[in-house]
């Protein structure tokens, strides 16, 4: 069993921290707000006031924060947790952020001894809570290796994608992407099928029961059809944050992605309109004005 | 039991006719090359030597052919079945076909007292030959009645869309256009992933056991990332044809559809580079070359 | 002096046409609606009731149509004076039509011992009334030299593009796809500069003074700048009959075109928000609208 | 006459230095590599080790750097002439950088009482060198009043775009943004006009002594018509700098630019299939490549 720090209890993290703690793990956590901690608390967690003492001398400290800002600073910054890690540690590195900074983190930890894995996730709070995340992760074997049991704890499922501490980060951002071309095309072909007098619903119905059948599609087809409601899964603005990713990693990788950039362009025009804090899903709203459809009320 | 006229014994046509003759039914084919209905003959189907003489009045004629016009030629041309079919026929339109010829055919056959259902299908080959379409329909309620039988004899579930005969043909050319979205979406994804030194197999894998674990992404996900073999499943010319009919589609309903726009793009540059006879995941191709990648040999 | 007739007296035929019988030809008219002729009858033009009436045996007819359908109907169509003129006739097509027709009407023209110049142009209405429009012609050498004095008598000067009946109309709409791009780069800029508090028209100024100083953009980006008005110099369904036309020919050619896309999204978006009676300027309002701005109340 | 520090003796800044020298002012230079100055030196101007040395307490200097990090750098650096410019002090900032830059320039000058104004130019080393460029300006007014004479000196003409420090800055990269897309769209054209067996030349100028007859079609024109020579006027590198710093301005501003994202997919394609180094009129290359068509020889 290993000494875990869990810095970063949002609506991901703080699931994911329990079924750390469940596996039989020493859990000291972190968090800005610190009654997101209760729960574990009276499960058996350990509060700490800084992201720093939730490291112990060559322990585990596991990060589920907003952004790349945020992950620098809980790691590097002032109260950062990074040189109290120290030789030997490791750094599991599970939110969506950039693969530079996973690099450069890496690069860090590796000239004092101690290890970074990133570690991304697909799935969403209940999957969390189910420990049914789907997990993709890369970095140096051996500390891959360490991170495998906690992995396990959370996921029904683990991927490796080498030794480029940045590769893992790439896919689960270019599975975002995947996800945000979904919505497109299928407000799009909702969009021709309802000025035509198609029920957007019965065409959602057929796709997800015939060559979508999948989770994704089942998830998001019937919401692209409807409009979304007032639930915010994920919103625009973390939409506009990961689309960005993308753009940014395929342009360093000299990869035009046009696709890309209509998504881009979708969120972008939505937040302007004012849907910044809506579900992403919200762009197909766009589509439908393109069309000189009115947005349904309960979703504009 | 219906006297039922198959025109078209392509790849396509040929497993659906045989599974209409295993149901019961009285079959009379026709196809431009004879020789395709040599199996059929074999199981007690009749060859005619004109589309005109696959009708019998007041029969049913299913029609699988290769586009509009071939469609208008076989139904309306000189040695047409049209006429013959007369009062109470039923034409059950099965092709991939613009919703335009067939609000025209409807309305053509009613002036006639016969009756027009377009019925386009999703699937290929294997799965016409297990009775494993998925059939999308539309027309007249009668109609439709009469048809479902013969439907259901050829396909796995079968998906209605109304009145309007033009309806089923809509949908139809959305399945294909949101297939062509995937294979854009993940070749950018992948030639992202290839310029960052990860495997694109290893991210097919991954996406498709996971979030896109659905057929279309299964069969399509895998040739993506291997680049297209020898194997032509869906040629580039059926694809420009088939995006052609959804941008056209949605022109006229008045809807900008700017993934439309970029698979139509990728596929008149894959035609220009000499691709048109290759499947239609070489588009993938063309993602790869933008982002200076030399197409692999073995599929360029 | 030759014996002219000219068919389609609307705003740019009517000017042409007064050019040419003051140039000294002799002159007859025809129009759908005859009241067009009044003041080209007065100047001492004959009216007729047909456009087949229009020619001459050997003789030249200059046709300036809507589209086309409009010329295939006054040349080929019932009434139309394409046999009537016959061996050593000249047609000279001056509309803004597809290079496929035009390729068409001169193999026709060719059996008949006839011959065809496609000459469309450039310029508004008072530039026609000025006889200063710039000409592009095309076609067999012969027939331009003797088109060249009529031409002279409309244009500033004329442009020869080869014996290809198409190319004078390809290099035609290949123009008004180029100032469709004007209008669209320019509302990209000016929104941008809107949106950080900078006057549209002052940005107009200075790019129309300096890098930008030519007569199409002095005379489009003030007026993309302030929105379109109540004028209509060219209208959003002629911008997508023009789009289109372009589009067409370039994936004829395989030519994939992304800004002629986009252009056309946004001509098709700005018809379905009821905007296909205005001026083609104001496919920038597209433009603002997806940047969260009211468009201007005058303009809307 | 004033006492001027000039920082950055490029192509561009050199000759725009001589104009100073020779309006009567005092002039004090500083490059990263001292042998630019020689010509200066000999004309009167003093040279320099620091950037720092160029300022003199109240008086102006003008910076004329490569982007933004260079800016920061020899303004807020180490050896920066920020500080020592000090109270009363004007820094005239005339490369084209972001207009985030500038506003966090002037803010840190005006906390120190000295003042910034942003001045980017249009125009080539030999309209620079002939005090012929075109100059927008913005900032306080009473610090534009003192730019003006030199201001002048360079350019033969000034536009103001108000007070915000970020405004010419805008109106700079809104300009080189047209630009790019007049090399798009030329390059469509005209390759669909080449694929018809249209002379692109011939088009081009046509369409430079019409329409289009002003200075950047007259420029741009002839060379996206034979494609890019051995001449790198402005190169790849340089255009996706500007095209990124649209992006960026579009995106903060909430304002979707989808020609802006043509234009920067074709940039990194470029760069990616090795044009970097390439004047950016080779991005018509990519164009020619979509359709087909080889790439020159002395042009690839």
């Amino acid at each position: 069993m290993e000494a875990v720090g869990f810095i970063g209890l949002g609506s991901m993290g703080e699931p994911m921290a329990a079924k750390v703690l469940k596996a039989g793990h020493t859990l000291t956590v972190y968090n800005r707000t610190a009654d997101k901690a209760r729960d574990l608390v009276e499960q058996g967690a350990k509060l700490v006031q800084s992201a720093e003492l939730a490291a112990t001398a060559g322990g585990i400290v596991i990060t589920m924060v907003a952004n790349d800002r945020a992950l620098e600073d809980v790691t590097l910054g002032p109260g950062g947790f990074g040189e109290r890690l120290g030789r030997g540690g490791l750094h599991l590195s599970m939110a969506t952020v950039s693969p530079d900074l996973s690099r450069r983190l890496a690069a860090w930890h590796a000239e004092r001894g101690s290890h970074y894995v990133a570690a991304p996730v697909f799935g969403r709070p209940p999957a969390a809570a189910a420990g049914k995340l789907w997990i993709m992760y890369s970095g140096a074997s051996a500390a891959k290796q360490r991170a495998k049991p906690l992995l396990n704890a959370m996921g029904q499922g683990v991927f490796d994608f080498g030794e480029d501490p940045g590769a893992a980060n790439i896919v689960k951002i270019s599975g975002n992407f995947l996800m945000s071309c979904v919505i497109e095309s299928l407000a799009e072909a909702f969009t021709v099928g309802e000025k035509n007098g198609i029920d957007r619903q019965a065409m959602s119905d057929m796709f997800t029961q015939t060559i979508f059948a999948c989770p994704l599609y089942q998830s998001y087809s019937p919401l692209v059809a409807a409009g979304p409601g007032d639930k915010v899964a994920f919103s625009m603005h973390l939409g506009l944050k990961d689309v960005k990713l993308m753009l940014e990693t395929a342009e360093q990788a000299g990869v035009p992605i046009p696709f890309g950039s209509v998504v881009h362009d979708r969120i972008v025009s939505a937040i302007a309109r004012g849907r910044g804090d809506k579900d992403w899903i919200a762009m197909s709203l766009n589509v439908s004005e393109d069309a000189g459809l009115e947005p349904k009320k309960s979703s504009a």
